[in-house]
């Protein structure tokens, strides 16, 4: 069972790391600007490293989610590629976000075109297994022929 | 393995695509208020569809644990159904949360009561599993004797 | 398969119970301090409330990412084991919170470690499992002879 995952879960353990950056760069941050727990509002340089975390953070169980159905159902590397993109251009619009808010803007656009893409591979796979597994439909064989 | 999982993926990528639209409306707020990032503070209007897209954002890795802990360990037909039921709860408290804040409750009642359905399954699956595992007790076999 | 799943699944449930409790020390402290949705400002007291909520589900994902991939590729019941430490580490992260802000703190330390050891336990499982899957190494075999 473990070959069929073991992509994904190193790019699952890459993501995480990704995550404890961020985490990281919002505890400078506080740090540097003098803003400490619970508050999370301060000037705007601190706002954007802040929000940048928060933004990653609402997205990372969905990245997750997309990886896993679209590696499971589509196809594990092609899945893994996808999600080594998105990381990079998570971390892009991490740094492009520090400097300025329009600067997150093309990492933002790049990352969720990634992310739509794991949506259709995964849709396609799993529509796939339910054709071959309720209709015996094999698509792909169908398209040979 | 994928015919034990397939229901489950159906649902958790239906439930990304709802993240995805609360997303966006979250955007089209933001241009119609004029409130750019960092910022996340404005008039009740905004901050209800900001509030609303934040609360779903923290729940949905909850509802994927609790809907993929039913469907392997309780039934995965039952784990669907129950999701599908929790996603249009979800889509109805985004809808009643932007227009009034009371507006939110009946969907949000609603929608805890199947996350506290899918913890009951997920338990007594769990439960069940440990029983036969280590104490080689069929509790179902028990209660049919 | 359930049987090299049923303690991870056991510990994301018991995750999923800890992260109710979070939410229903917010309600509380809504009511108590007069705060309605969508507002999340207020005085001190609420905002730890409410920060250490939203921080324990910001790492939510995280947790159950390291859990499952450790105790797929590394070893269940070690992973298990330090999950429920981990949560343990929260509860006290939690109660410490609403204290005071710096009653955060050694609950915090001793559960990023935790993390820390589940992210080092996920890489060796899945390093290891890289190097026997596509170049024949068993690293646990060499070590012995």
């Amino acid at each position: 069972m473990l070959d069929q995952i073991h992509l994904l879960a190193a790019v699952t353990v890459l993501g995480v790391l990704e995550q404890a950056y961020f985490f990281l760069q919002v505890i400078y941050a506080r740090r540097a600007f003098g803003i400490s727990p619970p508050k999370s509002s301060g000037p705007p340089e601190f706002e954007r490293i802040f929000r940048a975390q928060v933004n990653s953070s609402e997205y990372f169980p969905i990245f997750l989610a997309l990886l896993w159905q679209a590696g499971l159902f589509f196809h594990q590397g092609v899945a893994a590629g996808l999600g080594l993109l998105y990381l990079c251009a998570r971390y892009c619009y991490f740094i492009g976000y520090r400097t300025s808010s329009s600067k997150r803007l093309p990492a933002i656009y790049f990352g969720t075109g990634i992310l739509w893409i794991l949506i259709a591979a995964s849709a396609l796979g799993i529509i796939h297994f339910f054709l071959s597994h309720y209709m015996g439909l094999n698509v792909l064989q169908l398209l040979t022929v």
